[in-house]
C-alpha cells in the first residue's frame, strides 16, 4: 500500500502496519527466513532494474549539485546490491529473536516465570540518501517480526520506489502480507509532521540522515525515537603506541569510507610519540589527498616544508564530523587530556586508543562514554554487519533500549509470562 | 542539596547529579551496598522522626480530603518502614549490574569484543503520594550507579523530606557524595515543567502517579520518559477452570491491596462456569464488601435478591482502572471473546486465566500483548520484590527499553569494548 494523494492515508497506512504487526509477530522462523531469501534473490536477479531507476536518482542528485558525501552514499552498483543481498541472507541466517527465553525463572512459591522476546510491533523509519537502507530495515523488521513504515529521501524516491516493489514481489511470494512493508512514496514534508504524531501505530521511530534531520525527528516525535548516525570518532595515540599499527588503524578509520558515521574525525596523539608517528602518519594521509587541520604543535612537529597536506586547525574542527577526506590533528600530553578532549567533544558513538600498555587501555575501555570504545583498532569497525548482527537499522549514540548497531534484538521488547498452580499473594 | 528558592538552582542540581553520576558509575560493589546498608539501618533506627513527619502530611492530606486510595499510599507505619528496610537489604544482596558482561565474542578478524553494562547516568523521577518510592528508587539508583533527582508530591513532602535527610546522613557515612540523591523540596509547579526540558542532565524520566501525571510527563518531557502504573487488569475464568482457584484467585488480585496497579479491574467469565463460579466468587466478593458491577447476563445468573453486592454495569466500567473494592463482571462464550475484550480495554500491565487446559493457557500467554502474562495465579504479583528484582522504580507498560517491573538491570545501558592487535576493516 503506497500512498499518493493526502493525508488521511497516512493514518490508514499506520493501522495497516499495525494489523499486519500482530500476523507478523505470530510467524514461524521458517516462513520469515523464506521471505528474506525472496527478496535476497530478487536483488540479485533483478539488478538490472533498481540500477536504473538509481542512475535516474544520481543523474538529478548530481544536477542539483549534491556534494560527494550525499553522491556516495546515494549511489548503487551491481557490487552493492550484491552485498545489500549478501547482508540480507545474512539476516535470515541469524536465530530467531522472537520467542526467546531470555530468562526462566522458579519462584519458592511455585511460580514459574519466564520472560520472552517479542516484536517491538511498527518501526518506522525517515531517512535520507542511502537506499540500503530501504533493504537493510526491510529485512531487520521481518526477521524480528516488525511491520515497517518507511519514508526515504526525495534525492532516492526512484530507487527505493524500485526496492519496495522488488521487496512487495518477494514477501508476497512467501505468503506474508505485503502491508508488511509500507513505503511512503509521496514527497509532501507536511507528511513528515504527520507521521511524527502517529505514536498509536509506530512503536519506534529510527531517523537516519544528517543532523538536522535527527535533530527536527527527536524534538518533534511524540513516539520512542532512536538517535544516532552522527559520529564524532577520536583515534588516540598514546605514548606506548606502535607506530606502525597507528599509522594503520588511523589512514584505515579516515580514508577506507570517509563519508559514514564510523570514520575518524580527530587524531589525539600524546607529545612523546608524536615526534615518530605523525610524519609519518601525515605522509600517508596526504599521499590519498586527505587535509590536515594541525594545532600549532602538531604543525611545528610538521615542520616547514613538510610536503604534507596540513594547515592550522581553528575551534571549529575539534568535534567536528567531517564526513570527507579532512582530519584534525592535536598534540596531547596525557591520556587524561585525550580523555578530557573527547569527553567534551565527542558524539558517544566510537572511540579508539592505539597503546601497547595494557593500564592506558583498561582506563581508556572504561572511562570513555561512547557506544564503542576500541583497543589497537579502527573505528571502522562499529557496524551491524562487523558485529555479527547481519545488518544495522542504525547506530544508536543514546543509552536508551539500545546503544550502538541495532540489529534484530534491538527491534524487539519481551513479555513476562507466570504460570502458576493458584499462587495469590499473601 | 536541596532547592528551595527559584529555577535556576534546578540546573545546578542537574549539573550537580550528572558530575556525581560519572563517580558512581565506578563505585565498588561494597562500597554500593554499605551505602545502602546504612540506608535500611537508619530506615529501622529512625522510625520515630519519619513516622512524626507522616503523621502531619496523613493529618494534612485527610483535611485536605485525599480519597482512600491516597491515603492508603500516603500512609506510613512502623511494619511498612521495616518492609521497605528489607527491601533496600534485598537491593544490597543483589548481583551489581554494573560492569556486568552482558555478551563476549571473539570475531574471526581476532577482534575480542565485550558488551558490558553501564549506568544510566542521572534519573529523574516525578511521583505522587507513596513515600516509599523516595526510598525504592534511592536503593535502586544508587546500585546501578545512576545519580537521582526526586520530585515527590505536596502531600507527602515532610514524609519525604525525613526519608531525604535520613538518606543523606547513611550515604555520607559510607563516603558517597550526598549530591547522589537530590531531592526538590520547593513544591513551585512551574518547577515540573523546567525539569521536563532538562534532557541535557537527566538521561530518564520515571513519573510515578495518577493518569493526570503520566500523561503530563509522557507529553511534555523532552528526554525518555518510561510510562506505567496504569493497570487495567483482566482475569480471565475459562470454561475449563477450577471454580475454587478462580475464585481465590480474582479474591486475592481485588481484595489483597486494592489500590495499587495490578489489582483486578474486570473478571472475564466462561458463560459455560459462570453459573457454578460467579454465586460464590460474587459471595466471598461481596463479604469484604466489593461492589459488583455486572453485564445483563451475569446479573441474570446471580438472580434478583442475590445478597451480594451487584448492580448493572455501564459502559464506563469495561477499561477502568478502580483503585477501590469495585470489579466489573462480563460473561463471554470464548477465549477468543476474552482476548478481543483484553485487546480493547487491556492496558499493557497484567492479565491473567484460569484454566486447567493447556492449549487455552498457552494461547493466552501467546497472544495477549501486555508486560506480565498469569496462568492460574494473581495479577498482584507483578511487581519488582515478587519478580525477585529487590525492589521496583516503577512498572513499564511500554514496550520500550523496559516492560514490566523495573529494578537494577532496567536502569543500566550497555557499551561495546572491542579489543585488538591493529585489525582494520577491509
Amino acid at each position: 500500500m503506497a500512498i499518493t494523494t493526502n493525508e488521511p492515508k497516512l493514518e490508514s497506512m499506520g493501522k495497516a502496519a499495525q494489523k499486519t504487526a500482530r500476523i507478523l509477530s505470530h510467524l514461524s522462523t521458517q516462513v520469515k527466513n523464506q521471505a528474506l531469501v525472496n527478496i535476497a534473490q530478487a536483488l540479485e536477479s533483478n539488478q538490472a532494474d533498481v540500477l536504473a531507476a538509481n542512475d535516474k536518482d544520481y543523474r538529478t542528485a548530481r544536477a542539483d549539485g549534491l556534494n560527494d558525501a550525499m553522491l556516495d552514499r546515494l549511489l548503487l552498483t551491481s557490487e552493492r546490491l550484491t552485498a545489500m543481498a549478501k547482508d540480507v541472507r545474512s539476516v535470515a541466517a541469524l536465530p530467531d529473536p522472537v520467542g526467546e527465553i531470555m530468562e526462566s525463572n522458579n519462584l519458592a512459591n511455585g511460580l514459574h516465570m519466564e520472560k520472552r522476546r517479542v516484536p517491538l510491533g511498527v518501526i518506522g523509519s525517515i531517512y535520507e540518501s542511502r537506499p540500503n537502507v530501504t533493504i537493510d530495515i526491510t529485512a531487520l523488521c521481518l526477521k524480528s517480526g516488525n511491520a515497517c513504515v518507511l519514508r526515504g529521501g526525495k534525492e532516492s524516491l526512484h530507487s527505493n520506489t524500485a526496492l519496495v516493489s522488488l521487496i512487495h514481489g518477494a514477501i508476497g511470494d512467501s505468503g506474508l502480507p505485503i502491508d508488511a512493508v509500507q513505503f511512503i512514496d509521496n514527497q509532501d514534508r507536511s507528511l513528515v509532521n504527520s507521521l511524527l504524531q502517529m505514536k498509536e501505530y509506530i512503536s519506534l521511530l529510527i531517523p537516519r540522515g544528517g543532523p538536522g534531520l535527527i535533530r527536527f525527528v527527536a524534538d518533534n516525535a511524540t513516539m520512542p525515537v532512536v538517535t544516532g548516525g552522527i559520529g564524532v570518532c577520536h583515534t588516540y595515540i598514546d605514548k606506548t603506541a606502535d607506530s606502525d599499527k597507528a599509522v594503520n588503524i588511523v589512514f584505515n578509520a579516515k580514508v577506507q569510507r570517509p563519508t559514514v558515521c564510523n570514520a575518524l574525525d580527530t587524531v589525539l596523539l600524546h607529545s612523546e610519540v608524536a615526534p615518530e608517528c605523525l610524519p609519518l602518519m601525515a605522509r600517508e594521509l596526504s599521499q590519498v589527498g586527505v587535509e590536515l587541520h594541525c594545532d600549532n604543535r602538531a604543525l611545528s612537529i610538521l615542520g616547514p616544508d613538510n610536503g604534507v597536506n596540513a594547515q592550522p586547525s581553528t575551534p571549529d574542527d575539534w568535534g567536528k564530523e567531517f564526513l570527507s577526506l579532512t582530519a584534525a590533528i592535536k598534540i596531547v600530553d596525557s591520556l587524561e587530556e585525550a580523555l578530557d578532549h573527547i569527553d567534551t567533544y565527542g558524539s558517544g558513538h566510537s572511540e579508539a586508543i592505539v597503546t601497547e600498555d595494557q593500564e592506558s587501555a583498561q582506563r581508556f575501555l572504561n572511562d570513555v562514554d561512547a557506544a564503542a570504545v576500541y583497543v589497537n583498532a579502527s573505528t571502522r569497525f562499529t557496524d551491524g554487519s562487523q558485529f555479527g548482527m547481519g545488518a544495522e537499522v542504525g547506530i544508536s549514540t543514546q543509552k536508551f533500549h539500545a546503544r550502538g548497531p541495532m540489529g534484530l534484538r534491538e527491534l524487539t521488547s519481551y513479555k513476562w509470562l507466570i504460570t502458576g498452580t493458584g499462587q495469590v499473594r499473601e
